[in-house]
C-alpha cells in the first residue's frame, strides 16, 4: 500500500499575514504541532515544496525552509525525487496538553512559624541601589565564571563584618561563600566524609532538616542532649564532629554556657574533631550585646556557618563559611566539582552593601523591629496564659512555650492551626533518645506587632480547648 | 602560687575617645584580642571593674558590660568575691596573621577558550532595570524561602520562550530551575541513581566536567563514540540513560543527524532509557535557523537542559531542566533537601527581562556579533593554516581546528601558550576508547573581532614551530 499523500487542506495550516513576514515560521510551527499531535499520521507524504507554496500563496523559498528546518529536527523525511514524508514519531504525550493550574496552598491567618524573618522589611530600594552600584563597577571578569571560593571583594567584607559583629578571627583566604547555611553542612560534611570522617554530632533537639542534609553528604547523625546550658559536651563519645548553634541554641534557645564553650574547645583539641559553629540568628539578640561567635577562641578548630537568610531575606541565596585553613582548599573543591555557585550579580550586590554600611543599619533596624515584636509576644504570653513558662526569649525570632507533654502539644499545636494560627513544636525537631520538655515553637519574625496579642489569644484558646478535652494530661493553665 | 595579679597598665588598653562613646566596645576588643594572642597569660587575675574604671577614666558599667560579655563569649571567667581571671584558651594561631595576598593569575593575551561568552556585551543597565521592576512588583512571599521547583512566574516565561525559540513542548509544571546546567545534571543523575538507574552514556569526547558531576551524583559515565552525525546510537549497549548535546556537540561541533535523531527517540521509547539534552549553546546558529529540540519529538523521555550561563553571563546562575512528568516531584525533593536554591532576585529579574522582550533581542544583538566573529577566525584561519581542517563552526562559541595527532596537539597547544594564546584541546575532553580526530577547540565568543586575526597568526606560528620540531609528525601545513 502506497503512503497516503497529503493534501494542502489536510495538513490545517492557516497563515495569518497580519503577523508580519513570518509566515514561513507560522507553517513550520502548525506542522511541527500537527506532527506531535498525531494529526498528521506517519509515512503520510507531505505536499511538494511547489504545490504547497502555490496552495499557500507563499514563496517557494518559505516552504523549503520550512521542510529543512523540520528534517533537521527529525519531524520529516526529505528524499531526493519524492515528496517529503512524516517520521515515526512516539505517541502524542497525554501530560502536555493545557497546563495544570497552579497548586493554591491553604493561608494561614497567623503565620508563627519560628524560621520566618520580616520579608517585608527586605530592604528593595537599597538592594536595588547596591545592584547598579556594583554592576557599574564591576569588572567584565566578575561577570563571567566565578571563582569557586566565591568573590574575593566579598570575602574581604565579610571578614571585616564578621571580625567586628561577631568577634569572628577571618580572613578573606579562609572564607568559602556557598548558597546557604545548609550548602555550607553539606560541603563540609563531604569533605570530612572524603577524609574518613563521617560521625558528625547534633544537638538534641535541632533542626530536623539538618540530618538529611548531612547525611546526602556521607555522615552519620549522632544525638547528644542538649541541657540548659546547652550541649552535653561530655556525651559527645566518638564523635568526629558536632554542629553547634551556640548563640542560640535551635529550637531550644539556650545559650552554651561560657564552661561549656570551653570544654567544646578543649574537646576539639584533644580529639582533632571539628567545631560546626552555626551562627543563624545571633545577630538578633535583644537584652545585651550578642555573645561572640565560638570560633573566635578556636579558629583553627572551628567551621563557622552564617547565611543572609534571617538578615536579609530567604530569596537571598548568600551564605558563608569560615574554615579552619587545613580543609579550606578541599572546600573549594568541593564546590568547583558540584559547580554550585553564588549568583555574582547577588555576590557584588551584597559586597557593595555590606561595604556602604548599610548592613549594619540594616540590623540595627531590624533588632529594634523584632525586639518590639518580642516584647509584644512575651506580654501577651504572660497576660493570656500565665501559668506556662516561656524560654529562649533572649535571642532570635521565637519563644518556646513550654507544655507539659508531646501529647499536650500536638493536641495544642493542632487546634491553634484550626484556629488559624501556624506554629511549630519541639517534637518535629526532636531525634531518637530526646527525654528534654515538650513545647510549641512561636515565632514573632514576619507577624506584625499588633496581631501578635490576637494570634497568643487563639493559641491560649487552643490551649484551653486542648485542657478540656483531656484535663488529666493537662496541670497547668 | 597565687595567680598573676595584673595592674590596668598590664592590659595595655588603649581607648580612643575620638572615636565617640564606645569605648566599652574598645575596651571589650582590646581584651579579647590580647587574651586570644597569649599576651594575657591564662589564670592571670583582671583589675576588679572598680579599680579598672578608675584607671580607664571611664563609668563602672561600661567595665562590667565588658567583662560580662567577655566571659559569656568563654575568654575570662567571674567569681563571686574574687577578681576575673583569664581563661585558658587554645594556643595563638599561627595561620592567622596578615591576610594573604590575593594570587595573581598569570594572564593570557588572547583567551580562546571554548566556553566563554562575550561578558562585555552583558547588558548591565538592563538587568539593574529588570531587578528594579521586579523588586517594585514582588510579593513579601517571593522574597521568603523560595519554591524548591523554582518562582511559577518564571517557570512559565522560561515555558514560553523555550516553546517560540526551541520547540520545546514546556509547561510550567515540569520545568525545574537549577543553579545551572552541571546543576541540572547532578539532580537527575541523583534522581536517575535512586531509581536505580545507574549506567549514564556520554559522548565521547564531552566536556570534562560532566563526568565528574555525573559520578558524584551516583552515576557510572559510559563512554559512545560521536561520529560526523554526532552519537552512535546503536553503541548505547545497555545504557539506562544518555547525555548529549544534539544541537552542537561539544567538543567536535557536530549536529545530531534526523536519522540519528529518530534513533535515539525509537532508543528511549524502547529501552524506558532518558535522553538528558543539553542545549548549552543552541541560540547561536548562524547560518540557518536553530535546530530545534530534540525534547520537542518526545517530551516523556527527554530531560532538557538549559541556562543563561552562555546567553547571558556565567555569573548569573539560572538553569531549568524539562522533564518527563513522571520524575518532576523526585526532582524538586532532590532540591528541597539539599536546599540548593537559586537566587530569588535573579529569578525575578530574569522573569523581567525575558516579559519584557529583552533576553530575545538580547539574543538577536549577541548572535550578530558572534557571526561575524565567527566569520574574522573563519577567515583568518583559512589565511595563515589553509591547509588544516576547520570543523564546528556552524554554531556555538567555538570551532575545531583539526590536527593530524594528539602529540601535535599537546605540541601547538602549548606553544599558542607561549605565544599569549589560550586555547583548549580536544584531548582534554575525551574519554577512554577515543580514536577520532584530534585538534584545537579556539573559541571567539570572548575576542574582539580585531584580535582575532592577530591571536590566529600567534597560533599558525605555534603550528609552523610544532612543524618544524617534528617535522615527521606533522605532515601538513
Amino acid at each position: 500500500m502506497s503512503p497516503h499523500r497529503l493534501q494542502t487542506r489536510e495538513l490545517l495550516v492557516r497563515l495569518d499575514r497580519t503577523r508580519g513576514a513570518r509566515v514561513g515560521r507560522q507553517l513550520e510551527e502548525q506542522l511541527r504541532e500537527a506532527i506531535r499531535s498525531g494529526s498528521l499520521a506517519p509515512g503520510s507524504a507531505l505536499p511538494s515544496t511547489r504545490m504547497l507554496a502555490e496552495d499557500l500563496g507563499v514563496s517557494r523559498g518559505v516552504v523549503v525552509r520550512a521542510y529543512g528546518q523540520l528534517a533537521a529536527e527529525g519531524y520529516i523525511r526529505l528524499r531526493q525525487g519524492a515528496n517529503p514524508s512524516v517520521r515515526r514519531l512516539p505517541l502524542p504525550e497525554p501530560g502536555l496538553s493545557a497546563p495544570a493550574q497552579r497548586p493554591a496552598r491553604r493561608r494561614m491567618r497567623y503565620d508563627l512559624r519560628p524560621h520566618l524573618p520580616e520579608v517585608a522589611a527586605f530592604p528593595r530600594q537599597g538592594w536595588v541601589r547596591a545592584t547598579r552600584n556594583a554592576l557599574a563597577r564591576a569588572a567584565n571578569a566578575d561577570l563571567s565564571y566565578l571563582d569557586a571560593q566565591g568573590l574575593y571583594a566579598l570575602r574581604a567584607e565579610i571578614a571585616a563584618y564578621l571580625g567586628r559583629a561577631r568577634g569572628v578571627a577571618a580572613d578573606p583566604e579562609r572564607i568559602v561563600i556557598t548558597t546557604g547555611s545548609t550548602h555550607s553542612l553539606s560541603v563540609i560534611g563531604s569533605v570530612l566524609a572524603r577524609q574518613g570522617s563521617t560521625r558528625m554530632a547534633f544537638e538534641n533537639p535541632s533542626h530536623f532538616l539538618l540530618q538529611s542534609v548531612a547525611l546526602r553528604s556521607g555522615q552519620t547523625p549522632i544525638a547528644v542532649p542538649v541541657d540548659e546550658q546547652g550541649l552535653r559536651v561530655e556525651q559527645l563519645g566518638d564523635s568526629q564532629s558536632v554542629f553547634v548553634s551556640p548563640a542560640h541554641q535551635f529550637p531550644t534557645g539556650v545559650a552554651l554556657s561560657p564552661d561549656r564553650r570551653g570544654e567544646l574547645v578543649r574537646w576539639a583539641r584533644r580529639t582533632g574533631g571539628l567545631i560546626v559553629e552555626d551562627d543563624y540568628d545571633a545577630e538578633f539578640r535583644y537584652d545585651r550585646a550578642p555573645i561572640g561567635a565560638l570560633q573566635g577562641l578556636s579558629p583553627d578548630h572551628v567551621a563557622y556557618v552564617g547565611s543572609t537568610g534571617k538578615t536579609l531575606a530567604p530569596a537571598i541565596r548568600v551564605g558563608w563559611v569560615v574554615l579552619p585553613p587545613a580543609i579550606v582548599d578541599a572546600a573549594v573543591v568541593e564546590i568547583r566539582e558540584t559547580l554550585v555557585h553564588v549568583s555574582g550579580i547577588d555576590q557584588l550586590a551584597f559586597t557593595d552593601f555590606l561595604a556602604r554600611g548599610e548592613f549594619d543599619r540594616h540590623l540595627r533596624r531590624m533588632r529594634a523591629l523584632y525586639r518590639s515584636r518580642r516584647d509584644a509576644l512575651v506580654d501577651a504570653l504572660a497576660t493570656h496564659l500565665p501559668d506556662l513558662q516561656v524560654s529562649g526569649a533572649a535571642a532570635g525570632l521565637h519563644v518556646v512555650l513550654e507544655l507539659p507533654s508531646f501529647e499536650i502539644e500536638a493536641a495544642v499545636q493542632k487546634l491553634a492551626r484550626s484556629r488559624g494560627v501556624f506554629v511549630d513544636a519541639i517534637s518535629q525537631h526532636t531525634l531518637p533518645g530526646y527525654d528534654g520538655p515538650a513545647g510549641l515553637l512561636i515565632g514573632y519574625g514576619a507577624v506584625a506587632e499588633p496581631a501578635l496579642p490576637l494570634a497568643v489569644e487563639q493559641i491560649a484558646g487552643a490551649v484551653r480547648e486542648a485542657s478540656d478535652s483531656c484535663p488529666n494530661l493537662l496541670q497547668v493553665a
